[in-house]
């Protein structure tokens, strides 16, 4: 048997005090525990974060393009992000996992995590409202919103993947415009992505090219696992 | 000069009067007609929207996985329908567009009405606040909520690509992982996926080998124009 989870203790850390406190029991099940497990919750949760993060955004930033605020909102709400603030929390502790899980480690792990997040947040908003869920949501990211700013650290796959290679001294990534359909209001282009450490070809396809670029080199960076 | 737009008019379309009219308009205006254009606030809107759809399937199916769920948002919040919606409510006679957008048509025009709808509702939400939001959404989405189902219209891009060559006789999409890279747990899967009248190989890179299916299936897809 599993310990018992000390979940007044997650409570005062959340800063947040459940009514009904089965939907944090059921915010923190792994789908590899229960069959009541905490993926609607997170379906629920990942929306939520959006829309108080984007409104956070749009007021602390007056000025700033919609570019600019989509960056900075996929910087703020992304996995690896929620994973720090469950790593916070101690998350990992507090979690219903099943055995396989147990014992799983790295990227898994670390999504598990993240998904919890998402799904704490969603079990406060079906225990109290929105604005509660605002109101606790801009504690937990105070420290972020203050130092997020446009332009920095909102990097796109190119530019990650060109830094990466200078890191290393290595030539920069040629990308080659391969094929180009349809009509000129409803072009799609592919691009192809080469770098010298890969003997393969990666392509990206969509509707213009600098996003069939991004594609193609978010995929380079995967496969690098960068 | 432009004739007025008759906002008035617009207004009782959409059912909701605005406190502040200056957000209307601001809501309508694309990048190519002034500076103050509408992008922002459908960085807003687009948020707005998410939380709103996914809060209502939630409720509406409280049965459905989360897959289902996400899926079904999907296809309510996509350029498509919003483009629906916007033809519903006549948008193209209130759009203040540059010269050079006044006469694009196709997936440019699509798009453009798509996005209005999202800076709208945005609008909305400056105007008044989210419940507000929320009630009105839910009278533009009515029949489209009482129509959606999960697991049908709601297919992926692997299926979509095989009916479609199902429905010309042509042979099935061939998909082949070509490199695993990374341990256990933390792997990247690169598949390929061959039909037979593309003489390119489209390859997707992710986490999963199903992902990366899915990920190449839709760029075939894109490839394709489907």
């Amino acid at each position: 048997m599993e310990p018992i989870k000390n979940l007044p203790r997650l409570c005062r850390t959340l800063g947040y005090e459940f009514k009904n406190i089965d939907l944090l029991t059921h915010a923190l099940t792994h789908r590899s525990a229960s069959s009541k497990h905490n993926e609607r919750l997170e379906f629920l949760g990942d929306s939520i974060l959006s829309i108080v993060i984007s409104d956070a955004l749009y007021h602390q930033f007056p000025k700033v393009t919609e570019g600019d605020l989509s960056r900075m909102r996929s910087t703020l709400v992304k996995g690896e992000t929620l994973t720090v603030i469950a790593k916070e929390f101690k998350l990992g502790d507090y979690l219903y996992l099943g055995p396989g899980e147990l014992k799983s480690g790295g990227f898994r792990r670390e999504s598990i995590l993240a998904d919890a997040v998402e799904a704490i947040i969603g079990a406060i908003y079906l225990d109290a409202d929105i604005e509660t869920c605002r109101r606790l949501l801009l504690t937990w990211y105070k420290q972020r919103l203050a130092e997020i700013k446009p332009g920095i650290n909102q990097k796109d796959p190119k530019t990650i993947l060109q830094e990466y290679l200078q890191g290393y001294k290595k030539p920069l990534p040629e990308y080659n415009v391969v094929d180009v359909k349809g009509d000129a209001h409803n072009q799609t282009f592919t691009v192809e992505c080469r770098i010298s450490e890969l003997d393969k070809v990666v392509t990206g396809v969509s509707t213009s090219r600098r996003k069939a670029e991004q594609l193609a080199a978010a995929q380079v960076l995967e496969l690098i696992n960068k």
